[in-house]
């Protein structure tokens, strides 16, 4: 998928909300306990009650990893149901891999060829050639980590460079902008950081950001988007745990749909503020 | 496994050798292709022909992930067959991970609960809430990414910070003392930078570090040992691809024997001239 078909997704849905699937054993409801496939059953019916309100789904692979081989089938599982059911839905691994170029290659490989993903989140740590083979499927994309959500962002990505006076996120958004374009990466960019995302586009005006952050973790919406959009929208806005388990009933799939539709109501208010859509 | 039981590891097989299985599904001989499983079946060949000369085998995950379901059964089965069959054998799995508190937590327990590993590869550019969950398993070790041996560590990794002059994989170092121990946290620091080796030693001097990049990346041991062994050796140098494609016909495993032990026999004069055998 190209940035211009997935604006099109945007404007058409009216909403930039990605639904991440971190489908966790522990908080399914318990009636889906006893389903043979308890993560693609829960993932299946929250996807059918939203795929109208969204434009990403991002599973979380630590969530199927921590089951092994079984809950690599139930991402299988849950990547290929999208992909058949509503093909115009962009499908994220979050999955912050990253290693020496031709391990990297292999990792690339699993996320793109072996499964459907039309993205994949990256960490940057090991820099170039650990990023580059994630960029060189045709209209797949690489989500590189830039200003992560959490606390720990702190300890490093906002370190001062001696030379530069760039802060370690910058240098990354800077440095990486010789490895891909605009139509093969994006940045992860938290909304608990919203304040900072006007540095970030003055580095990276044109490039879409990946915003997680928004909801159970404190971001907020309004923020993201005065700071973050762009001509193109240029946001794709995450939420977890608010939507996905809404609800811990039998109800869980209907309650989820009705907070999406909550944030895709305020989605669409600020995507016509901004004049991308009337 | 703790310090101690792994150094007394070390003396007993005159090895700090660990064997990467980055086993390719394109690379593995011929015959074994047919096999019902063959990157187990040459795993477990490679592992019985060279379990005497090495401390340590290390999975990069990479390999096993690019097949999906079907390549996290050949792992699942690659540890479980080393600590079945080899318990004081240290078994790493190369996996590079990190995320947000919550979700790192998942990781950990996929690779120290759901696989019986000893020890994973962590990526430092989340912080410290992406890199505790992995402190917290008694006898389980997270190895953080230093200063990693692939062409594109030079991109981040040496950047010299502002105030204290630190370049970021001595921040990573410095940082990282105030989550964890000796006992629970190793550093992976790149034999293709060798000299590196001296100034980490100032920072770290009595955690283990494993040691990438010796063979097809071209460090040198002796040059590793010199800079890098400690009083409790200190180190674990993995070598893959040398030893595990040192031939692609039906006498792979016995090649690959031979060239571990050539390393070992290596490894044995250098602890010998460190003093730590007789």
């Amino acid at each position: 998928m190209n940035q211009e078909q997935l604006f099109g997704q945007i404007k058409k849905k009216r909403s930039f909300l990605c639904i991440g699937l971190d489908t966790d054993n522990q908080k399914i409801p318990e009636h889906l306990k006893s389903a043979r496939d308890p993560l693609f059953a829960f993932n299946k019916a929250i996807i059918a009650s939203t795929n109208e309100l969204a434009v990403a789904y991002k599973p979380n692979v630590a969530f199927y990893e921590s089951l092994g081989s079984k809950g690599w089938e139930s991402l299988e599982k849950t990547v290929n149901f999208i992909k058949s059911e509503y093909p115009e839905i962009f499908v994220i691994a979050d999955a912050k891999r990253g290693d020496i170029g031709n391990t990297s290659e292999l990792y690339a490989r699993a996320f793109f060829d072996y499964l459907n993903f039309d993205a994949v989140t990256v960490a940057p740590y090991m820099g170039e050639d650990s990023v580059k083979p994630f960029l060189g499927f045709p209209g797949k994309w690489a989500i590189l980590l830039a200003l992560t959500s959490n606390k720990g962002a702190c300890d490093f990505q906002f370190l001062k460079e001696k030379n530069t006076g760039n802060q370690l996120y910058e240098s990354v958004l800077k440095t990486s902008q010789n490895w891909g374009t605009t139509e093969n990466m994006m940045f992860v960019v938290g909304a608990t950081k919203a304040e900072n995302l006007k540095e970030v586009r003055k580095i990276v005006p044109n490039h879409f950001l990946l915003v997680p952050g928004v909801g159970a973790q404190g971001g907020s919406l309004a923020e993201v988007a005065r700071f973050g959009m762009n001509q193109n929208c240029g946001l794709i806005v995450n939420s977890s745990r608010t939507i996905i388990y809404a609800s811990s009933g039998t109800d869980f799939a209907e309650k989820a749909r009705l907070v999406a539709l909550d944030v895709q109501q305020e989605m669409e208010l600020l995507i016509k503020e901004a004049g991308l859509i009337v």
